[in-house]
């Protein structure tokens, strides 16, 4: 069944239905002009939201609705991880083609779904509406932090060590996957390099576990690829970044699409994008309190340079440094 | 100059020189990966969402960008006084089509901040895209309500009377006029009608006055029509509504434009959308008591009918009583 044959009011209800209609013991949840949420004194709100747009952000056909969902979720929960943040409701607002089958509807569903029981948050309310011109979804998100431990891009010192959670540059090998369908390419490989870009892991208990000592100075997650989120890092702060080329960890899955495309692999996890880890810096002292966090909760912290007196990013390879440019995607 | 010629950051920063770049004393505002702001203990928390697609929700080159901006922001404060609640905090999420003038951007956000402040809320946030099918403006807000205070949709009881906050058909006759430019129309009623339509009043100070008496059994604010809005208050109460035609207060633009346009300026008032106005219900006794307040501060309520036991919604006209359907705009 088209989606144009079914009313908003009974779309709602599905969702209601999904997420449990009964109304909570203290409260409102979805249906009513707005949600109305038990809320956590003596904490910091955070709000974050994410705009995906077809044929921008993604394209029908290629990507399913389940993990069009699961993602519309995951940028936004990685947006409160950035802060140090602990998510907890959010707003679904879509902008459906009348064409959309309910199928897909509840597919899309079914993957925002998942990433909310996963990541522990409350689908509170939304907006939907038909749009002509192709599919839209924005997600919008609220969480805590506590007070004093909420932590900002701008707050890099010099003297801090540069760090990230995970292998970069998975996701723009996913994508490369996608734009280069007939690449000889082990079937497993590119399966896992897709879910690298289509269901990214948004670093919420790294992030509520970093923030919790009180000693990461800066951090965001990267969504626009390293080179672009270490400048801003950088600039925001007022301080020089200084990045070791040896030292960024490069996806397995971006060095097999970089062999079979003749492209770099270290420039793929520089340059890109919605990887989604994060990266902080600290001061060095504190390097064996953070080391022995990640040890015990598993966490895959790489070093990956310094922060100094100055302005601006370099990288450092073996026989030069130079200043590390963002080329990476740029919406206009 | 085109808005593809301009990057993001630069976009963020011109967000954030208008709504002042200085980071607050506590928390962090526009530009971090998420807005990180100060929490109001012991109160409920609001969230509601609204999206508006071109094409769908309005055409480029018939509103003004401002206009697009306020309305974007009204619809939202409005879920917000139909909860009883105080407005907070805004994010903005942007799909812009790239050949749109970056004084087109500018104006867009002229219409925002003016909403912003005249009802003193702030933009803390936000995400910007290029959309290739069509513009797109979602904004998200926050409120805050008192614990026990908060009104939700489907607390009518038998007993209770109806009210609304203003007279109804207004928009509906300044959309009329935009649908029909040939209309020969008083210049001063055409952009007084228009005005209606464009930029909606939404009624905080009214929502949050009669959530501070207690005594509101169920609100919705009027943005589908009044006949959908007393609909869903009577479902989900479980209750009947009659409503009094003689009782409903026409806009007198409603009536001008019917009458030359030959329809029904009663049914433009009880079908047309994107009113705004609040519709309440309380119990009868308490009628002296917010009769008073609604004199106090020159609040417009109009009784209109009263709830009674069993269900649907019921209109009485001089002459018939007939089922009260929902005729109006469907997005799907």
């Amino acid at each position: 069944m088209k989606i144009a044959r079914v009313s908003e009011t009974d779309l709602i209800v599905r969702i209601q239905k999904r997420f449990g209609n009964k109304k909570p013991q203290c409260g409102i949840e979805i249906g009513d002009d707005a949600a109305a949420v038990q809320n956590e004194s003596d904490k910091l709100l955070l709000l974050a939201t994410d705009i995906l747009v077809e044929g921008n952000h993604f394209i029908r056909g290629q990507i399913s609705f389940e993990d069009l969902g699961y993602k519309a979720m995951a940028v936004n929960l990685s947006d409160i991880a950035a802060m140090g943040g602990t998510p907890a409701y959010v707003l679904i607002s879509l902008g459906l083609p009348p064409d959309l089958k309910l199928a897909e509807f509840d597919q899309l569903y079914d993957g925002i779904q998942e990433a909310a029981l996963k990541y522990g948050v409350k689908v509170v309310g939304g907006d939907i509406t038909s749009s002509k011109f192709g599919m839209v979804i924005n997600v919008s998100i609220t969480g805590y932090a506590d007070k004093g431990k909420v932590i900002s891009q701008d707050g890099a010192k010099p003297g801090d060590l540069i760090a990230v959670t995970g292998k970069l540059g998975g996701s723009l090998a996913g994508l490369l996957t996608l734009m280069n369908p007939n690449l000889e390419l082990d079937p497993d490989i590119r399966a896992k390099a897709l879910d690298k870009h289509y269901r990214p892991t948004p670093r919420v208990k790294e992030g509520v576990l970093l923030a919790a000592t009180g000693k990461i100075h800066a951090m965001k997650d990267i969504s626009d690829g390293l080179a672009k989120e270490i400048n801003t890092i950088a600039n925001t702060s007022g301080v020089k970044a200084m990045v070791d080329a040896a030292k960024i960890p490069v996806s397995p899955f971006a060095e097999e699409i970089a062999r079979l495309l003749n492209k770099d692999p270290l420039e793929m996890a520089i340059q890109g994008g919605e990887e989604y880890e994060l990266l902080f810096t600290f001061a060095s002292k504190d390097y064996n309190l953070l080391n022995e966090l990640a040890n015990r909760h598993k966490i895959s912290m790489h070093l990956i340079g310094q922060i100094e007196e100055g302005d601006g990013v370099l990288i450092e390879a073996s026989d030069k440094i130079e200043p590390l440019h963002f080329k990476g995607y740029q919406h206009f």
